[in-house]
């Protein structure tokens, strides 16, 4: 567990040990010809430049590992540095992963919890049903707890997935009482299906990144994959309405949609979650700032630049 | 009120005395060179082809007027058709709209009724928001209760449009009580405003289209200009965003929005909207029924066909 | 077994009777009165009118059934049409398919076989590769010589799908000589994997058309589905390349492609897959005929008429 | 009015006292742990940077404000920089716009005689039109003085919109002497009224920039509303026109419009918009000086680099 | 010279012998198995159906013929049809074809003295532009007195271009008395040459439509082709000034233009056609008619459907 | 010929000689007000950054001009720079213009035989091509042997244009003998005239970069004059059909094309030329290296990283 983190160090932090991942590494040389090492430190609250004046024999760096550093603050053209002293390489587990990735705000064992309790209430409209997301979610349970619903854009952090699930079930909930037409055991199910391709999609080892199947399939077929594993429980008609939103939750092709939405529930599905999903990425804008006038910056994103509704 | 409509006529119906509305007029000649009428007669269930043998002097009937006939049924080229023996154009008073245009199922001054009372419910967060709504509601009431959400597309009948306000604002209210960071009074706003340039936008005197004035400026100036008579109540940043709604609540600028959303409830409203739409746009193509798979025929305005989610 | 085709059929063929597909079927009166049915018969050559004018008590038919008529050959209105004087339906079993829709020139067990004699030349850089391809088509034989490429555009007829996986096999190893860096058994493996899910995608029982899950999934998810079957035969880099040949084959994320290709052999691929599809529907068109000039009428799927090169 | 422009300062400058406007403002450390302040300074030649060693109690001053400096230039890294010694804000009328904003080198009332004067040769055709425009133009004058055309793109300068539009009336009259089926009348009410909008869309106060209102709405919608002030002097035909010109001048809905133009003088005005615009444009970017082959850079509005049609 | 037109033939206008030009041709079968040909009889004012019941031995007919035929007016299903006695083939000699072709309201050899004097006051600004763009007119003059400017579209008529590019001229002499930066003998020659090309690309000997090589070519690099024959007259830069504005005079690479214009009379010129091509469309789509509000039909060249401007 | 390659220069060099082209040229102010001149020095392995400390009298420098310096390595912010102690300009022939510009790696007069030989193989089937096609060979020779195939992209070395041809001529004749429908000697033609426009196009005197003309009228266009030399050569329908592979060989309108390719030869042509284009991209992209997975950074031409398919 970090004591210091990144955003709090100051020019006059002076000397202090702490652990820190790895960014960049640049082997440099001194006006003398001596080598030293140029590094980015980084935890989840930012990054810092470092230099390693006296390189130790044999010391090999790179990129994303974890370090834990004695060192002392300097500053070089108005920028706050760190002169390091000592430096040495740490195993996986003897960091914690939090202080180093973004990580949602919920406990994940509480989240899962209440996705448990969500899928509980599933009714038998559609055989197996029920049984089939409460298996699929005990089976992918570890990775389900960590897994971020994407690398940046929305719910970007450690847990996000299920944060971004458990908002959708309750939104899909209350939008169903309004149209009776609804099915809304599916919509709970489409909740937690869309986006479960992201958990082998996705890497969340030591940072946010795209593993190498995911770059090549994506997490639509992904998805698809992992729900054949619980396919044999369900009716022929629920499981091609599953796999359906699956791959049409992207609303158009040309946004990445494998199908056109066909059915009511995968066009509601998909305009629910771009609501929440748009709602995600507004909030974190409008915590980084907005001008006088309560505009933010432009939001790539959205295309536009946001304004709070207050001047 | 009609007691015949198009859509029971038969060959055997025999002959019988109606209204109707007429469609297309052609003068053509018979064989031995006199000419005779072949007219398009319409209801709100359909239309049928009619021939008036002999054309009494001084007769002139266009497109869009109401007429009685006295008519005996025929066939020609296995379609039905109708032999006019005597035609009587009506004046506007002497005909019940609703026998002509396709109007809604619910009752216009119980949806005004609701209507009042959910803006009643509008709290003092933007002061002179409720007073505002309610006196623009009680002005445009008579057009409100007959306005249709559009001309084709959907809720396209008389009445659509205050039955599109209603859902929308159920649907806010459901939705507002999942993000507690949504102003649920500016939503309710929203779904009321969004829409109301189509008051004058549209015409519906005799056959739903398009206003003059609609046509060449469109309702999303046409409601800034509704909104401006009562803007006086409202302060400076409720006025402004209230505006931003009616503008932008199309989405996207190829959509037809002038601006992109740029607010949490401009966001989310416009989503609310597409929602409530295509439900709507749903619920009547599976009203014109499924192949043996349970899929509809292509549907245009979502550039797909629908699958109802059985077989 | 047919004997007389549609398209031989003409004013003075006079009686006979036949097997054919039935196609729209509407249900009309006569002057009198009384019911006729008016049906389109149908088989590989085209399609005629036919009228059964006295309708045995407890008939029903419906489009897509196969049916043996006694009829006699009359006209209306300057068209041939079939009077029928006896109908009656047949069971699937009466019939044999390619009577009624389009088939490969080519016999199905000799594309067969050379597919196996092409996969047998699969070296040993891929372990399991081989073996996997070879089994996969021994177990899909029965439905791979059947399949269509396509419900319409190219090689749309039985066995379409198998004489356009030989013929870009030929053509990948004829590329192959030319750029050493191509790995040609990817490729080759590329040209039997790619358009895979087409044998559930499509449906060629009585009609081409699509599947209920071949709509709502696509071919793509349903092919990588059928290759998962083999994956364990595989190590991980292959299995994943192979993947991504299905889920990228077309090229671009608006011409349908999951995913851009990303290597040599998925990106070449895809230019080879636009070669052969492209010659197919160009040869498809100069058959239909040219003008004076040697312009064929406008090609839809190619956006242009086409010249044969000759005036 | 100041005499020392930043694009005149140079290393050898030396000591002055001098107005600027400031842009950004950042608090830094020395390397003794003293913060002092490095600000840009701007005036309506360019940029330059300060640094203000010493910062005196109480002094806080933001992006925009005005100040009066005491500094001497000197060397940072091959750039030159003021060293600050004193420093006082300025109020808004201690300074002059023109010498901190672009500004058209026409004078402003005489843009307004001219502009006077075309709209009086306006004719009867349309009752009341030359009234509301005179009216209009005596209402909005102030402001009409200033509002460049544009935050950037084409005539960006203060009095930019004036210029615009007398350019435009001039060149309508040009060509409506060649198409006499053109109304010469409403095409100069379409130059004068199609950005009217921008007098409240923009901001011009100390920057030019865009008013809260503006961004949220745009300008085609507040043209429309200030039009509307004078609608009652106008027939019902001719209001319509006048409404349509201004939310269809942008041409095509992607390029901004609300309606496609669908009048011939509204067709011919959006291309005659256009050519202002671009030769406006053009004029910018060669001032700003060719390559030895008559190139300019890349234009980014015409997506192209131009060429002066001399080598 | 024809008396008679096919817009004038009635049902009374009884027997009467006139050149046609032929349109489709259909053999067909009478009811007693007699062959009959049904082919369509064109003039420059429209079509009308005729019947050939007895075909004499060895008569063959191709659709782009001219005939003389003697023929009796008669009615078939409400419609005039002609009963042809006698047909004979006439030679291309035989006929005017201004009476098969639709053909300027202008005399060709005045526009092309008008063309000449216009050429004749290009200056010397740029050595040997005037003689050359002259000596170009007199060596195409038979070609540019027919050539239409379109084969459907705008000026699709004999003689079209020349009254168009005489239209261009006059507005761009307007254009360039406001921008004094403009060259006015490069506007003047981009008018003649920019669609030079089509002298080559149509043909209009029978039918308005495109030769073989402007299929397969276009009419940008012909222009370019045709032009270069005299670009031994004209300095470089003028010379590639000239085949910019042909190449480029589309405007967008999307509409068609092999590059984007790139000089201030290139990016003019582009709009200066648009306007004039535009006028021509409105003005044809006005000639058909509006309704009652004012409004045409859709009109597909401009997307929209046009006002006139008056109820 | 050089000896010391910029790549090749490190801190540690020293003092030597060598020839550079000069890349941008700024002139600069020492602290005591001395001006000094900082130049970037490039060949073709890369670019330096130099200081000339004493600007000896008269001595004027312009980008892209040979100079030979006397020079020293020395470090300035962590970057290595020569100190420059004399220059001296150098004459077009002191240099190799290799030295300077990337080339390609085969000698081009062994591409030139190759290609000679290649067009020998063309048979008597469009009399007159082979010997067009060699007599255009030998009159260009001495520019093929240097034209790059683009300014960057792909092939974009002295040289390359030959080197593409060379490979296409290759794939083509290896993708005919699989398509016996295609007409070889075509595709041969194709593939040296598609883009023999670049000849004239580009300008690699002492830069890559676009001649004034190839800016202004581009490849296509200037290929088509190029052919028209030999164009009596050849019979009218070989003369388009060659005329067409060159306006359509980018395949679609907004990838450039003039027209869309309308025969089997054009439509191949097109997807063979980008199958060797993207090949020599994609193996540039994977020179560059590839990361832990195998995955290259982003390919802009492709729009995607590229994968090896090995991990």
């Amino acid at each position: 567990m970090k004591r210091i983190f990144v955003a709090e160090i100051v020019a006059s932090t002076g000397s202090f040990i702490e652990q820190f991942q790895v960014g960049e590494v640049e082997r440099r040389l001194k006006k003398d010809g001596q080598a030293y090492l140029s590094l980015t430190l980084k935890d989840r609250t930012g990054e810092i430049d470092g230099k390693l004046w006296d390189i130790p024999a044999g010391l090999t760096i790179a990129e994303g590992e974890f370090v834990k550093v004695e060192a002392e603050t300097g500053t070089y053209r108005d920028e706050v540095q760190l002169n390091i002293r000592r430096i040495r390489q740490l195993g996986r587990d003897e960091v914690q992963l939090e202080d180093f990735l973004p990580v949602s705000k919920r406990d994940p064992n509480a989240m899962l919890s209440e996705l448990r309790a969500a899928l509980g209430t599933i009714g038998d409209g559609h055989p197996g049903l029920r049984e089939a997301l409460l298996r699929m979610v005990e089976e992918l349970a570890p990775a389900l707890m960590n897994t971020p619903a994407a690398k940046s854009n929305h719910h970007a952090y450690l847990g996000g997935l299920l944060e971004h699930v458990l908002s959708l079930i309750e939104l899909a909930e209350r939008v169903c009482t309004h149209y009776p037409e609804l099915d809304r055991d599916l919509l709970v199910a489409a909740a937690v299906l869309h986006d479960i391709g992201k958990v082998t999609e996705l890497c969340y080892e030591t940072v946010l990144g795209y593993a190498r199947r995911g770059t090549l399939v994506g997490h639509c077929v992904l998805g698809v994959e992992i729900l054949s594993r619980y396919s044999g429980m369900l009716d022929q008609a629920t499981r091609e309405h599953l796999e359906h939103f699956i791959v049409s939750h992207h609303g158009q092709i040309d946004w990445g949609a494998v199908k056109l939405p066909m059915t009511r529930e995968a066009r509601v599905f998909h305009l629910l979650d771009m609501i929440d999903s748009q709602m995600a990425i507004m909030n974190t804008a409008f915590d980084h700032g907005t001008d006088g006038n309560g505009f933010t910056t432009f939001v790539p994103a959205l295309r536009t630049a946001l304004w709070t509704g207050h001047c």
